[in-house]
């Protein structure tokens, strides 16, 4: 792990019993307030897009890394999002959360057809938020090449679970938690 | 007008009627799904954070935009977001909306004191959102130098708005609709 890198792992703050009592929820705020901190973590998820022609972010925290990791690129940012906050026509998917449940949608319209995706998130949790994205980009014509998230919290096993639903989809994870 | 800007501003599709009857919503994600695009609009944005320490962006199509400029530039991103998204102890400050009204918090600890931000937002229409962030980045300990946006809507008057309420702000837009 280099220097920055290991700078950017500290900076993740764990606060206890948020969103509910029970979860450790890990906050990236401090980190995403340190520009070398953020960069360093940028660079890490640069060599998962090899080959893509679209990165897909899923709100909220999604889409601070993927709209870096897109720009950096210089190729597109596709956003996936909750129910209701996109105007054109969608895709939906629901699915189940660590905590609670919910509805994500695609527009239509979002990705070329066959065009390869990198999905990022934030959190690799139970990989219900990435199956149900994973879903909503095929359903919309691409081809989810790879998973990539800042965190991963294995003992949940979201790894597992995208394994069994996608065996083709590569996922990363640069911090293990 | 740059080729880029010009080929990114044909690429934003106005929806009628979303998200609520009589709305023309202007739907950036044509923009976002096409890399030069993308990248056009970052660089007109970059000029605007000189002498910045960190750049904020409002939840959620801010942060696409926010996160971007801020990896670019190297600097820190703060997360402006809707109230009960930040884990951690917060500001917060209520406003009306050109559809509905809202309440958005900021991390108590997000900036440093002194700290000169660039606030950035996708659209900027009355001006309710913006001079709410603006206090909130204030109550923070930050310096709100400059505004930038990606769309400005004239007719709602939001630039008159935030020149009375917080005449030091200097306020930016690249597309007016």
């Amino acid at each position: 792990m280099t220097e920055a890198l290991f700078r950017a792992r500290n900076l993740i703050r764990e606060i206890q019993g948020y969103p509910t009592p029970g979860i450790r929820f890990q906050d990236l705020t401090p980190l995403l307030a340190d520009g070398p901190s953020f960069s360093a973590v940028i660079a890490e998820l640069i060599p998962l897009a090899e080959g893509c022609q679209a990165i897909a972010g899923i709100e909220a925290r999604g889409f601070i890394f993927a709209a870096a990791l897109a720009h950096t690129l210089n190729i597109g940012f596709v956003p996936i999002r909750k129910k209701g906050k996109l105007p054109f026509k969608t895709h939906e998917e629901s699915y189940g959360l660590e905590y609670g449940s919910d509805v994500l949608q695609i527009h239509q319209d979002a990705i070329e057809p066959g065009a390869k995706v990198l999905l990022i998130d934030d959190v690799l949790a139970t990989g219900g938020t990435a199956c149900a994205a994973t879903k909503l980009i095929e359903r919309a014509g691409g081809v989810v090449v790879a998973l990539g998230t800042v965190i991963e919290i294995p003992y949940l096993a979201g790894r597992q679970k995208i394994a069994q639903e996608f065996p083709h989809l590569s996922v990363h994870s640069i911090f293990r938690i």
